[in-house]
């Protein structure tokens, strides 16, 4: 087994992911929890940590580098942000070291966007387009990065020009969930309804004023005409990605076009989404783009 | 004091109005309660609707009216549904008898659009429309009626040719308790923001597929700007309000323009939205609306 070079933690709200990584960047061993920074804020952040590095057997002089939410005002140490137009390069030279600590910790910033008409934050998807994208990767890309708040992100030559938060994911939760659309969704068992989630995506998306009357309709179609409630979870869901991508296709689209950085579930309905809409975007696994933005933040900061 | 000839009942989900109408249209008597359809479903409604008479001593004799969800299938006695197009007369000629009862004890049945691309369900407005329009109204209206679950009708010459619902009312309601955006609200005052509410409705008017961001905005501005808990309240309603309009208005207006039937807050929101839009609404109060839609209905039914 070869040496480890330094230990990786996307450090999430309900997440705690950890790696270790050789000088290579392989990974050596990976741990998962749901000790996100809500739970951690409660047994405390440096334990939840030490626990985690003792499994994977990390030595003591081991430094560690944290993106996400555990470098919120409400989470470890405050890592701040960097305000847009944020150069990808910037978030790694601010990161912000845990102070009291024998070892090396470190959190990397958020990007602020700090425009009175558009403001908007994000913390952990930077570094995920530093995955993504690389620390200055020419020309122009526009990045979709679904999940509780999606990101939409236009980065020029490396550095972070614009972005939207879409609540589209806490939406879907809270509306399948506590709304009289939850009668309508409950008992929806994993399998998909592809086409009612298509056409959905479809009617939102033409019409995204008619949002909160497409969302009613997943109740009176089945009202009406009878339908499963995975119709009805999926009319809910289709609909919220709809005009979520009737937002981020308003604006020019750059001719490498659209990047989808997302896992699991999320990636399947947003490729769903974009091939409804005709429109190709090349998918990119959001895991392996965090572990990968953390590396080389990493390796910036140890190994230069 | 003159002799009461009739009761009519407004018994919707959470709320329930009873008002004892002399042959005049005039009230003799008035009760309201929290026992809706919920609450009246584990207690009786048969029960509640006894205590209410009793407490106004209404004679045993006397006619009861009901209108709302308590003729749902979830309700007290099913009374089903008109079908689109549905002349607003029709509605008190399939009004639903309660059996076993000896009192004439009736509920007004709902309006369903059976269109399988625009399927919709309403119970409880119909008799509001009745009592704003009238029953045979010439000319076209098209009516805005706020709530939990807003309605937008088309009524062409008494008929109730085409309508929308929009969950606007429920989606505040979650949204501001149950996402991260209750933190931004938490706090607020009754206190109005104007400026917030309007400049909310116009943005979320002119850009509606961009309503999941736009709403992430009330916490983002709060972050990074500060702000006060009423201004972001206000960032969420005129949002979801603003995008309800958008919807409403891409129709086109009747000549006789929009009637608002609303009452308290909500008609007072929905005026500053319209206003923000520089559209004219003729307002009606919606309490005066259904009392009077269940007087005319009772009328026809009882004294012809």
């Amino acid at each position: 087994m070869t040496e480890p070079a330094y230990v990786a933690v996307d450090w999430g709200t309900s997440s705690f992911r950890l790696w270790l990584i050789d000088r290579a960047g392989d990974v050596l061993a990976e741990r998962r929890s749901g000790e996100g920074m809500l739970a951690a804020a409660k047994a405390g952040f440096a334990a939840v940590l030490q626990s985690h590095l003792a499994a994977v057997e990390a030595p003591d002089h081991l430094p560690v580098l944290v993106c996400g939410m555990a470098g919120a005002r409400t989470g470890w140490v405050e890592a701040g942000y960097v305000d847009t137009p944020a150069p990808l390069s910037a978030i790694l030279q601010q990161a912000a070291r845990v102070p009291g600590e024998v070892r090396d910790i470190r959190i990397l910033p958020g990007i602020a966007q700090r425009d009175p008409n558009t403001p908007d934050v994000m913390r952990g998807e930077e570094t995920q387009l530093l995955g993504a994208l690389g620390l200055d990767a020419p020309g122009e890309a526009l990045v979709c990065m679904p999940g509780t708040h999606s990101k939409w992100v236009r980065v020029n030559n490396g550095t972070v020009e614009q972005f939207s938060t879409f609540m589209t994911g806490e939406l879907f939760s809270v509306v399948s969930r506590e709304t009289i659309l939850s009668l309508a969704v409950a008992g929806a068992d994993e399998a998909e309804d592809v086409a009612s989630f298509k056409a959905a995506v479809i009617a939102a998306f033409e019409a995204p004023a008619y949002a909160a009357n497409l969302l009613f309709r997943a109740r009176s179609r089945q009202l009406l005409f009878g339908g499963t409630p995975a119709a009805a979870r999926e009319t809910v869901s289709g609909t919220l990605i709809g005009i979520e991508l009737a937002a981020g296709l308003s604006r020019t689209v750059p001719k490498a076009g659209i990047t989808l950085v997302a896992s699991g579930r999320l990636a399947m309905l947003y490729r769903l989404a974009f091939d409804a809409l005709s429109v190709s975007a090349a998918p990119l696994e959001a895991d392996e783009a965090v572990r990968r933005g953390l590396s080389m933040a990493a390796a910036a900061i140890w190994t230069r």
